[in-house]
């Protein structure tokens, strides 16, 4: 790549991994869980996430962020759920950042939150370079996608501390080969926690939600 | 943005301007039409495009590029059609640009074949911005994505000459909703082409190779 390109790119990191420090921080201060979603468009981060708010509302204060290139048509659906909800809507830009999560909370008390859900743009590839202050980041597959996945875009897997596989009602349909995609997960990123899930059924998502709650334990056990 | 990052993502477009063009004169003059897929990670590209190559090879000399970030994984499978396939890798880079494209041709002889299929990385957003130099561009989505796609990332719909509806043999299995999907790209982008396919059927594909030769006599006559 261009040299200067690669400068430029640095230097915006650099920026990114600062705002997102003192996102992390801010976070922290006021006991807030925070978990960014990643995975192709149309791998179903929208219905999972709806799945998930719906399941954890009646116990725990909760907050989304959504981010779409256009519309609002993510925080509509998530409304839904009864939970607060901002979009992000980022033009052209194929990723969220730091500095445009830190705008998208301006004004919203921090201290009356438990879980914050970031549900990132639809891109296997860009969200990978950009730390958003969160504590977990979730990659999400569809059994629709292909095994081959991991091996195509290691860097997202590498940066996720679950993956989860999507729309696992289709696994028949689509001749969804579990036994590969494991193998490709443990090539690429070994002992990745792997969970799976159906948005349509709900299958999976109390051993989610058991996660969560294990991880956001673990945390703060270590604070 | 950040003035300096646009300053420099222009004129990094304006430089893949430049040798797009050069691309295209080259690919004019030696008379091969280019056609490039862009779509998700695993919407089908590499599925689709074994299908065609296997479809359209006993009558014309083809080839074909693949991008992926990594993983010779897609070459692999196109070689089983017995057209000639490289793999060009970008590492963390999101796209294709055409650099890349115009190294990966280096030492193919454009003058004996008939067509190249350049298959981008998986990417709804990034690979909108950069021309390749092809005649034609492909967007392909699966029924499994959702119909909101369009509405999601505009960009990548108003830089394509035609949208694929993949794995159509899946429509009933996750309620794809055809008028809506329509709705939606009439919405972002009026008039634009519309195929259906199942490379697992192989419904679909006479309809789409018609298609390239309606593209390509066009192209011929309008030289």
């Amino acid at each position: 790549m261009n040299p200067r390109i690669v400068e430029v790119r640095k230097n915006i990191l650099k920026k990114n991994d600062l705002a997102a420090a003192a996102l992390r921080s801010r976070f922290q201060a006021a006991g807030v869980f925070v978990v960014s979603l990643v995975s192709s468009p149309g791998a179903g981060k929208t219905a999972f996430l709806e799945r998930t708010l719906t399941a954890m509302r009646p116990r725990r204060r909760l907050a989304a962020l959504v981010g779409d290139l256009a519309t609002e048509c993510d925080a509509d659906r998530l409304r839904r759920s009864q939970v607060p909800v901002r979009q992000i809507t980022t033009g052209t830009v194929c990723h969220l950042d730091a500095e445009m999560v830190a705008r998208a909370l301006e004004g919203w008390p921090l201290d009356a939150l438990d879980w914050l859900f970031i549900e990132n743009v639809g891109n296997l590839v860009c969200p990978a370079s950009y730390d958003l202050g969160e504590q977990s980041r979730a990659v999400l597959l569809s059994v629709t996608e292909g095994e081959d996945k991991p091996l195509k875009y290691p860097t997202i897997f590498n940066t996720a501390d679950v993956a989860i596989v999507t729309k696992i009602d289709l696994a028949d349909a689509v001749g969804f080969d579990r036994e590969a995609l494991l193998r490709n997960i443990e090539h690429v990123r070994p002992g990745l926690a792997l969970l799976e899930v159906s948005a349509r059924s709900g299958k999976g998502f109390d051993r989610w939600v058991e996660w969560l709650d294990e991880r956001s334990a673990a945390l703060v056990s270590r604070v």
